[in-house]
């Protein structure tokens, strides 16, 4: 939608038809609320949708919602619709194409994952059959499967729904984005907020009952009794699509894209959890699906479909989320996709406080850095800690997208005042804390 | 007393004596803490102290309170120090002479200036003596003089405490450092608290009674009755003592220095509030007393001192303060600095909230940018707006330290999750806003 509305800018009605197909009940929503909304901190559905399709048939696009692509053919330049109320099927003709398939949940092959009571986390109709269950079937116990960014989300929200909730995740940690000594502070915090952590247990299975529905979840060491189950396992690109038509994939899985946002086929678009791109760090393909890359990407998609010039440049992988009080945030690489990728790396970890340690409030966080040996250039960075933590990392994005050595950042002009910060803010510590060891690194070599 | 724990960590007892003369009764504290401490969120004086003279003994620091340095004569090598117990004065030789010695309050030089109840807040015995005179007078009312971050800081301190507080400031709006726009906010947000704020009104003089305690404040426009008035006019560099040893000081008043903190004079260092620096963005010569470039100035100096090797590379000006609920940052040039350091800028302003739209707790954020026209290269940035808004400005401070364009900044890989940030970041949709102001502007004039 925000391809269609960026083009619609550029083109009128009489230049540009703009039709969008959507197999689902909803357009234009912010799938990252959906744990908001299955915890009751976002009341009405309504609040999460950021357009309705009337408002886009108000700037001439056609949206058609319930109408699913289900080929495209490049020669013909056409796709086939099918109407998900049994109205059939028809061929659309295009001239420019581009698709937002976005992406799907990974769902393991296991037996009665298809159960009832089985919730994927991925488009808002997964949010609503969630809440939908919470209310009606007033469940006592959840098990989430998985404890990246969305399972830990989609815990906290039922907790707050008064439920006992269990995560379960083959990992040895939760979120597997960071570094082992960090995703600990995540496991403490989610503990202390009444969760069952098991971790190092993949899920082996699921039982249910006669009337198909699941009433646990199976690992190799317990069987946890669920009355719900919620899929954290992460997505993967939904290209099944495009792939079918001969749109080039890359390795991992996601569309390849330029910069422009063309695919490899002429006259092909592609932006969103669907599509790969490069990350500016380790200078390798990446997909990451989260709504603020989708909504550049479909930005830039749009400009240039509009007759316009736009690129987007790739990612540096930065991430926040929040477990009730604690903040979480990661940008660049973790320790281990440093050496996948090929760097030396040393890395720091400093214990500092979010405001001047005799300011009411204040609260210890973590600051982690990543550099690599001899050049000192920043890597990645990671942070643990309470409010103001999280958004501390842009400053750290944006040093990392200026190949900025932690050297050079122990001089950077950070806001200070009182209730936001030491007189030395954490990222300065750690900056210099790991300009320190870089250089007794270099020491220790010659 | 940062640059005396650098020299030491590097240099023994046996190779460097090292010698500390302070004037007041503290040392090694925390300036900016003075509100917080009047106000009364800091209950202890300790708190404000990071080392008490005994911890500085233990490191081999010989630090000396009441103690001042009335004269430094280069040609000899040694300082004149007096007592402030009326011990009398001595000479102290040595080898490597640092200068730290601070800022002091501007003072008006008006009728009853110096009037008793008429306090500055520079030095901690300033905040000491402001609490103690809200807790044995029981003052009603108060006036603030200048409508700066410390003089705002301290009115809400004592709105705190349940007095009627005034605010009157020569300028059309508080806190100068930002634009007429921006200081619109701060004012609308002052007077939110119960401050009267009375602008574009200079003091004209104190009223004082017989026993020479001030009474009342007058302006051009009106008398305000006066229990207790806090001089909050910001500070100049103090140089009396280096300008009469002939240590070359700059056109800001600040001694100048290069960036290891050697200043002119052989052997003779500076750091703090006492120098001047450069701004690295106009390339001139900046003034700025800010504990956090003072911290830092102390560590390079003290490394160098110490026989190693740093180097301060100047600042951009980024300063964060905090009026109740409202949070203020500023970093780079506002719109008169870049007309005056010779910039052709333009501007613009967005509102945006703080978290996901329906989130709950978002707020209303206002962000300006301020780019040159045609590069597009960001010149400075100024935010007003709730909890997590203030310390965005550190990536922006860091896009200014990379000389970075707005046009480059709307790429840029921010955090998002619905807590903390919309799907764009209010610094993505200013950058967004001011890109295309750039280009339009292009456009106008081709």
């Amino acid at each position: 939608m925000s391809a269609a509305s960026q083009a619609r800018r550029r083109r009128g009605p009489d230049e540009l038809e703009i039709l969008v197909l959507e197999r689902g009940n909803y357009a234009s929503y912010s799938a990252c609320g959906i744990p908001y909304y299955v915890g009751g901190d976002v009341e009405e559905l309504d609040k999460l949708i950021a357009r309705t399709p009337a408002e886009f048939q108000d700037r001439d696009i056609d949206l058609r919602i319930r109408a699913e692509a289900v080929e495209i053919d490049l020669d013909g330049g056409r796709v086939r619709v099918r109407d998900a109320d049994g109205g059939g099927e028809r061929w659309e003709h295009y001239d420019d194409l581009m698709v937002a398939t976005g992406a799907v949940p990974k769902r393991p092959r296991l037996p009665g994952a298809d159960a009832k009571g089985v919730h994927g986390v991925q488009i808002l109709d997964d949010g609503v059959a969630v809440r939908r269950a919470l209310e009606r079937d007033e469940p006592r116990r959840a098990v989430v499967v998985g404890g990246g960014y969305i399972g830990l989300e989609m815990a906290e929200a039922m907790v707050k729904r008064g439920l006992e909730v269990s995560i379960v995740d083959a990992a040895d940690q939760p979120m597997s984005t960071l570094d082992p000594d960090m995703g600990a502070l995540i496991a403490d915090a989610i503990r202390g907020i009444g969760v069952d952590l098991h971790l190092g247990e993949g899920v082996e299975g699921f039982d249910t009952a006669a009337d198909g529905s699941v009433t646990a979840v199976r690992t190799a060491g317990r069987t946890l009794p669920a009355d719900l189950v919620v899929l954290g396992l992460g997505v993967r690109p939904n290209t099944e699509l495009a792939r079918a038509a001969g749109i080039e994939t890359g390795p991992t899985g996601g569309i390849v894209t330029d910069r422009r946002m063309r695919t490899r086929a002429d006259r092909v678009w592609a932006a969103g959890d669907c599509v790969e791109t490069r990350h500016l760090v380790s200078g390798g393909p990446v997909a990451i699906a989260l709504g603020t890359h989708a909504n550049k990407q479909g930005r830039v998609a749009g400009v240039n479909l509009g007759g316009g010039y736009a690129t987007f440049p790739g990612v540096v992988g930065t991430a926040v989320s929040k477990i009730c009080r604690v903040e979480v945030a990661r940008t660049g690489l973790n320790e281990r996709e440093a050496a996948a990728a090929g760097f030396d790396a040393l890395s720091v970890a400093v214990e500092s406080t979010t405001r001047a340690g005799y300011h009411p409030g204040a609260t210890v966080m973590t600051t982690k850095l990543i550099a690599e040996r001899r050049s000192g250039r920043l890597l990645g960075a990671q942070i643990v800690g309470e409010e103001n933590a999280a958004k501390r990392v842009d400053g750290l994005a944006i040093a990392l997208w200026n190949g900025m050595t932690v050297e050079e950042m122990t001089g950077l002009d950070l806001g200070y005042a009182p209730p936001f910060a030491p007189v030395w803010d954490p990222v300065l510590i750690a900056a210099r804390k790991a300009a320190d060891a870089v250089e007794a690194d270099m020491r220790r070599e010659n």
